[in-house]
């Protein structure tokens, strides 16, 4: 799970990007690239805690990727470009594979990482500073949940619109996310039922990522179901062309979006 | 790392011992042997978090152990009292040995966990409340690092003092701990420098341990080198008979404590 991207607006330091201390995930990748340890730690706000995967799972190569992550790759065309990029999994196979790959991430040192591995094109930016600057795009991949980094529905739907305007014709969005309600766990069911009671979507989920003494600011990471994505899109000019299930884990998926 | 114990002093519910939210280290072991999954994170008051290990350590057979744990059982004799038992790791193998093991601990679910893993004798209380109604001991273990229990050199100096007046006359304590100053990790060097400055011991860490929605209160746990235990050592009838070194963990040693 990956906590960066958007939209620590308003913050002090390089606008909207995250400061060293605040860099846990950028720190935990890094430690892992020199030393091959590492865990993230992942805090809900109300008290919540767990690790989430090992740091080796944002390294892995094509082969070890998750059922579905691979099988969404047959959908990635043209430039592309790779929304909270991480340690550069997605974006590295990709630009192997031959496209002209763009990587952002507000995490400085998860840039230093993927420029380290060889990933040309890294910016240091939020989401929503995006704009033509870097030109127009085919696919956007948002792998990893990362179409949780749209933060909330209301947000969700002005990023796609924007996103709408930074790609071409016949562009598609790749929205890896969950159905936060395929559980059974009752401390999700409980949270699931706290976020309902303060008007905030089920799978809205309050996080922040800590890593020795880094913590990122706390930050809302959303989950959808197919039919809160679908609620989402409406009026955003984006429609589902495609879900890629996992058959390993049930109820995470890929949505492939293209314009309606 | 074991954060339970003592002394939970004034707070509400059953006197000294943990209430159930407070359980995150009994809810960890409990959650461990009904899936076989769950891992320990450790937050210090400086904001460091990390995992410390796998439930799974808490329950491993001998043959598993680390080299220093059970070259340490060589010098148990008698009967024996397990402080902080945790899920039985070291009593139960203590009990299948022949010997009369009482378990104590402040986690009411460590010791269901123990009782369902068939531990004969286990009590509800943390080590400061101890006296003659178990009985005399012969042997007082405080393996997995749990000398840390007493807190700070000065309940350590009481608790040892306890401990002799409970004892037999050839009573043993074995002591886990690990010498703090043997690290080069800059979060802990500046973890024992921020120590100093406020007056305690360098390796008197302020922890608690998180599992899921459960937190344990703030604790301080103890660990000191060869030289700060001896220090502490002076004046309470105790002295280091023996040292057992772990070969495959510089610094980590159990010291076999007998009367002096």
């Amino acid at each position: 799970m990956a906590v960066r991207g958007l939209p620590f607006t308003g913050r002090k330091g390089r606008s909207n990007t995250i400061e060293d201390r605040e860099d846990a995930f950028g720190n935990l990748l890094y430690h892992y690239l020199r030393t091959g340890e590492g865990t993230e730690i992942v805090e809900r706000d109300d008290g919540f805690i767990d690790t989430a995967w090992g740091a080796k799972a944002y390294f892995d190569p094509f082969e070890e990727w998750p059922d579905h992550h691979r099988e969404a790759m047959r959908y990635v065309r043209g430039k592309v470009l790779d929304v909270g990029v991480g340690a550069g999994r997605v974006a590295l196979y990709l630009q192997q594979r031959g496209h002209e790959v763009w990587g952002i991430d507000t995490s400085p040192l998860a840039l230093k990482v993927c420029r380290e591995r060889g990933l040309k094109h890294t910016r240091l930016m939020p989401a929503t500073q995006l704009s033509s600057r870097l030109g127009t795009f085919d696919t956007i991949v948002m792998m990893g949940n990362n179409f949780g980094l749209v933060n909330n529905p209301r947000r969700a739907k002005w990023m796609l619109r924007r996103f709408g305007s930074m790609t071409s014709s016949d562009g598609r969005i790749l929205a890896d996310t969950r159905d936060p309600l395929h559980t059974d766990k009752p401390e999700h069911l409980a949270y699931h039922e706290l976020n309902r009671k303060r008007g905030r979507m089920p799978g809205q989920v309050r996080i922040r990522v800590r890593f020795k003494t880094y913590a990122t600011p706390w930050c809302d990471y959303l989950m959808v179901s197919k039919g809160e994505l679908e609620d989402i899109l409406h009026g955003t000019g984006w429609r589902p062309s495609t879900y890629v299930d996992s058959v390993s884990y049930p109820g995470l998926y890929i949505a492939v979006l293209e314009k309606a």
